[in-house]
């Protein structure tokens, strides 16, 4: 159902002078590929960039998030999960309506673009909207429908229609089958949803070994942890995307791995609800496949997958010590590996690729001294660092302005007003 | 020795219509002190600044950091600490000369205030070179006289000079002693600094159960564990600030508070050199008294005091569980107990305190929605959302924007030039 709109446009970038791993380069965008990489470059194009002082990077894709929980940023902090979700989250979520799926996206989507973030896998509700917003902005998403059995058999089967006629998008966008996970789905939904998503060679994304709570739940009901659960009924396969997978056994990330199933790690979302700590350095040991993401925003509060990187790399360092997840790898997991996971043709800078590109500014006070380029960027930088990202070919950002901006912050603005006042009156 | 210049002027700056706490408030500077805070003040100022869609807070003060290591920033990751230590950053300590300390203090400074730090404790080296800094670039610092053995004789005679004839400086900086650690100061250097602290009322600023190795060295030297050893020579007083206080027992933690000592939290270095985890909840349960540091830029690789409160939050909540370090807690940490730590009549906006404070932008998409501007500024801001900076009663930055950035950049350039040519020769 997807369909590639990228033969409508031929414009060109060129992109003079700019820092490429360790030489200045020129660097040609034609359509949303690039198309060369040279020392210089002499043609023109529609549009002809200076890069001096600056560098350019490949931006970041986030391998999980649930994108209009913006929306509910900073409503309830430093609680408990349990009485977090029933007093505060679930409560405001279902007063929900209307477009606030969609301002709540858009407002992600502008957080995501000034971070850096051009891709997003998102696990929510309103698909339709979401789909809007995404479309509107010009990143690209992976958007799931989403399933979860208390809501209910209208909601479950609203959603196997969306897969079975899937809507029609641009190529930046592609729909992922979304089982919330094991303790939201039944054994029949699941095995129901693995056969859709293998039928339509659809992505599976779903949380899985999240909690402990999660994990002794999963064996009370069915014998065995969530890991083996989802292996028993068929879900863990290459185009599987797991979420968090924080309490696994070695026989499990074996397993794991054996399947080809793609791990996300979420580390400050794992730590801010006190979930547990991802077990990086052995996942890395026994060759897994990781991709990074932010997790929604009423668990970080952020989306900033710079962040993100560095909050993993010391995570992992101050469990396995200070050699652990070096800056490479936890660069490729927030880049490489989570375009890869969503089968994204993207993720670095080389010709043939999509044309996805950050422009960083080198002469930001974060990025000097420039001893290491990716150094400065996973473990110093912040979103000030960003003058530009380029997404499937285009300016979404151009010295640190996103068009519009004004208008997606003041509708989220009155929605939250809204929902706050509502709130407030319970 | 210090000189308050404050009566030198008596500038004024109104600020209108400004969220402070939960509501719009105008803001009297006069001189370095806030004088009046009121729903309406009608007067004229030297300087009247318009504050709708802002909001007022304290900004930073650092209590641990080594300021000029900001121009070693990225030169080595990702290494055992002995080896990085031994291969890389003493080996390009050893190559700092003429300006260099100069040079990187600036650049660290720019740093602090585009991040929105007014106040640094210091321990490093050149003493002057590091006031000259900070007296130029408007902020405030507690610089340390810093004293390791291995520096040699003449150095340590040096600094006890230092110590015996203190520099004149404004009101803005004070001098702090500063013994490097229990593996590089002897007992009797200990004991003669202790003495001259207390006789000329200066605070000692100290490293302090680090590391496991430096307690099982400590325990192997001297029959007892760093925390008793200090405590055994007299150096634990209120008038004591330790960085780092990570491996300690109960006993130790209640000797600590027992004896008034301030604790400093460096979470990202701590995790970032695999050292340990920071015993927050107990540190808490027990009302010691604790602020938040950077550390040096080598080891974290920023001097982000707001990325510092979120990290030691999440390390805390990772450990103990998501209600340990909450919001309100780790703001007071990172700012009205870090000036409290070194004596500063600040940290806070008040009538009577001096007058530091942070201008936040609240349609920057990181403070939007607002259901809670402290949950926003912990947990999902960063620098971009920094609009100005105020420290004793002056703009240190206005608009994102710090007078003479570009030279300071240009000299920090330079400098690591050098040093990395130098250091590509070994």
């Amino acid at each position: 159902m997807t369909v590639d709109y990228s033969t409508e446009y031929r414009e060109s970038i060129l992109i003079k002078n700019i820092l490429l791993g360790r030489k200045s380069q020129d660097v040609l965008i034609e359509g949303n590929r690039f198309t060369r990489i040279e020392d210089k470059i002499d043609l023109s194009a529609n549009r002809v960039v200076e890069g001096k002082g600056k560098a350019l990077l490949p931006p970041f894709y986030n391998a999980h998030t649930h994108a209009a929980m913006s929306l509910l940023r900073g409503c309830a902090e430093d609680m408990h999960l349990t009485e977090w979700l029933r007093d505060k989250i679930w409560p405001l979520e279902a007063k929900l309506q209307g477009d606030d799926h969609y301002v709540g996206t858009r407002l992600a989507i502008l957080e995501m673009i000034k971070s850096g973030t051009v891709f997003f896998s998102d696990m929510y509700f309103n698909v339709p909207d979401t789909i809007r917003a995404v479309e509107e902005m010009g990143i690209r998403a992976a958007i799931g429908v989403t399933f979860l059995e208390s809501n209910g058999a209208k909601y479950i089967e609203r959603g196997l229609r969306l897969l079975e006629n899937l809507p029609e998008t641009s190529s930046r966008v592609q729909i992922t089958v979304a089982p919330h996970a094991v303790y939201t789905v039944s054994e029949d939904l699941f095995k129901r949803l693995a056969a859709m998503a293998r039928e339509r060679s659809l992505i599976i994304h779903t949380h899985l070994a999240e909690t402990r709570q999660e994990v002794q739940d999963c064996i009370a009901a069915h014998g065995m942890s969530p890991v083996r659960w989802l292996d028993h009924l068929g879900l863990l396969t290459p185009n599987t995307v797991a979420a968090h997978v924080v309490h696994a056994d070695d026989y499990e990330l074996d397993l794991l791995r054996d399947r080809g199933v793609w791990l996300v790690h979420n580390p400050c979302s794992n730590m801010k609800l006190g979930s547990g700590v991802f077990r990086s350095a052995d996942i890395i040991e026994k060759k897994l496949k990781v991709a990074l993401g932010t997790d929604g925003c009423s668990s970080n509060n952020n989306l900033d997958m710079r962040e993100e990187m560095k909050i993993a790399s010391l995570l992992a360092k101050v469990h396995y010590g200070s050699e652990a997840l070096k800056v490479e790898e936890v660069f490729r997991w927030a880049t490489l590996n989570a375009a890869r996971a969503y089968g994204l043709d993207a993720g670095e800078i080389a010709v043939g690729k999509l044309a996805d590109a950050l422009i960083i500014d080198l002469n930001n006070v974060r990025m000097v001294p420039s001893y290491d380029l990716l150094s400065n960027w996973v473990y110093s930088a912040d979103s000030s660092c960003i003058d530009s990202v380029i997404c499937d070919g285009k300016f979404l950002m151009q010295g640190g302005k996103v068009p519009g901006e004004e208008l997606i912050l003041e509708a989220a603005f009155k929605a939250s007003s809204r929902l706050a006042a509502k709130n407030n009156r319970n």
